[in-house]
């Protein structure tokens, strides 16, 4: 690597509205920063488009929102190019807290190693076995708690989250139903993923479809989505009903404050229990996954898609498509090329 | 007990909207019922009343809604004045799920006995003792389950189930702060209960007057109002706060669902629960509540108020006041006399 490398960088410049991320973020140019005493450069290699990114945007919430005119936050997975970190060597694989950047600062401690599992591309620890992986693990068995015969639903279930969750929910022995988008989705969770069924929320009679799939009504309800698919799950909640709350992506970019949903009080009737998580609670416990889901993965029982974008420039074009349905499985920008792995 | 006794009981014609009672219940006299082999016949001395009925009334919840043309349903405790039943006989002091009336038959699923705790007036098992005390005692510990030092707060505090949330609470240590409507109950809960704090929700600048009540946040909300007030206890809970859901009064009468919280989403970030419970299911735990509370009750540490109506055919005129704040402590109408008590 040069010493002069150039470093681009999405720079905030203002809060988005409604969407509009192509008016508040600017990609400038810079020579990339050095590393100062304890610190290591990473080069992104991989940075992961995500849902609460919009969040990060907007306003504190459980991380501090992005202070305006800095570079926007992404989580990355890159190689160390320069370092003066005593654990740390030029070419290792890291991952962990960056920037929409091609070179992030840091002193470690929001980073951590990626695990060498042979057989696994390095993509995987972006998507199966990365904070998606376990934002679908840890919130379905740790907060949904589903058992053997139970159903599970879970919405946004064609996105990288939600098809994690229904392929880990149907090998604990679960009837799993995903609600999803669009007839293709739909196909792919029950042709592919052995979801037992698929309810497509933009066709006509999708209230019926998903109570004729939930015969038995749902035990787990793990959330993605809020608004009116929410409220369509909540009235089949069942008796000490589970609702894992990760989060409520049709509210992400509303302007106004969205209601919730106007049959909350079916968890008083129905003693269920709503309960939100966050992955990075769970980071002390990543080696449970490791450990469960990593000979899943490399095993083929739980598939997994990433759809990877081409360039750090094209980063807006390829978050919107969180918004409007447009990518299947775990989203992705490859910022610059893998190196050669031993 | 002359068998040509009258039943007066109150017929449910219609389903209410936004409250009209009066046009929807309907007394009708008629002789009273006469129990058959293995039942026994209740003499109603209390009927509670509770906001609960209103949801009886109106759809199926926890139980099905009251069949239109039939007696109200309701809990009562009363005396056994005749009897069938090889276990029960007359001058039992029994407590369950009878009708807005002078008698109920009953097989004796629903009733149980009144325990006989010397010192304590028999319509301490109305409210403290009874469903009143078990809904707050249960759902403040063992969903709520707050821990010695933390902050709880409890909406309709100076309701039945209110104001022993908030003694119990500091009986455990916990920082005791209710909401309430005027500045009389507000004075009774800090002045009397010894809550540490009572904020009046008709007043101006009640938000703030919240937020600076609660300097480190809310850990456990038992929630019985929903609205705007819920929605504000929401926006202070903290990190693995608890939100026992009891009720949300504030919707029962309402027309039209009303929307949940805006801010339910804070339930992700705090990574907090909101958890509905319902008395009933701690029928068989009821002598965990007789060992701890009995004593707290018998001797005082815990202060409860009846208000107690005088007559069946006042019923609607009293129970109207649970939805305009006309009542402070638990509400019931007596429908006859006591008996005298060895």
């Amino acid at each position: 690597m040069s010493a002069t490398a150039t470093n681009r960088h999405w720079v905030l410049t203002d809060r988005p509205k409604g969407g509009n991320f192509e008016q508040v973020l600017s990609l400038r140019e810079e020579p990339a920063p050095e590393p100062g005493p304890g610190e290591y450069r990473v080069r992104t290699i991989y940075l992961s488009l995500d849902p609460t990114n919009a969040v990060w945007m907007q306003y504190d919430s459980y991380l501090p929102a992005v202070p305006l005119n800095s570079t926007m936050r992404g989580l990355v997975l890159g190689v160390v190019d320069k370092s003066n970190h005593e654990k740390v060597k030029v070419g290792d694989l890291v991952s962990g807290m960056g920037g929409w950047a091609d070179y992030t600062i840091t002193d470690g401690k929001n980073f951590g190693r990626v695990p060498n599992i042979p057989g696994l591309p390095l993509v995987a620890f972006m998507g199966p076995l990365g904070m998606t992986g376990a934002t679908a693990y840890f919130g379905l068995l740790d907060i949904g708690k589903p058992k053997e015969g139970e159903t599970v639903v879970v919405s946004a279930a064609a996105g990288a989250v939600g098809s994690m969750v229904g392929q880990i929910a149907k090998l604990k022995g679960c009837r799993v139903v995903g609600i999803a988008g669009g007839p293709e989705k739909c196909a792919w969770l029950t042709g592919e993923l052995g979801f037992d069924a698929a309810v497509d929320y933009k066709a006509e009679g999708w209230r019926k479809a998903l109570r004729a799939a939930c015969p038995k009504g749902v035990d787990v309800y793990f959330e993605n989505v809020g608004g009116e698919v929410g409220e369509a799950v909540l009235d089949l909640i069942n008796i000490k009903g589970r609702i894992a709350f990760c989060g409520a992506i049709s509210q992400y970019n509303a302007t106004q404050p969205q209601p919730g949903p106007r049959n909350l009080s079916i968890l008083v009737s129905r003693r269920a229990r709503m309960e939100g998580f966050l992955v990075l609670d769970y980071n002390p416990r990543l080696g449970e996954m490791y450990q469960e889901m990593g000979p899943w993965i490399a095993g083929g029982k739980v598939k997994w898609k990433v759809d990877l974008d081409q360039g750090l420039e094209n980063t807006i074009t390829s978050f919107k498509k969180l918004f409007t349905g447009g990518n299947t499985g775990k989203l992705a920008v490859q910022v610059s090329e893998e190196p050669a792995r031993g």
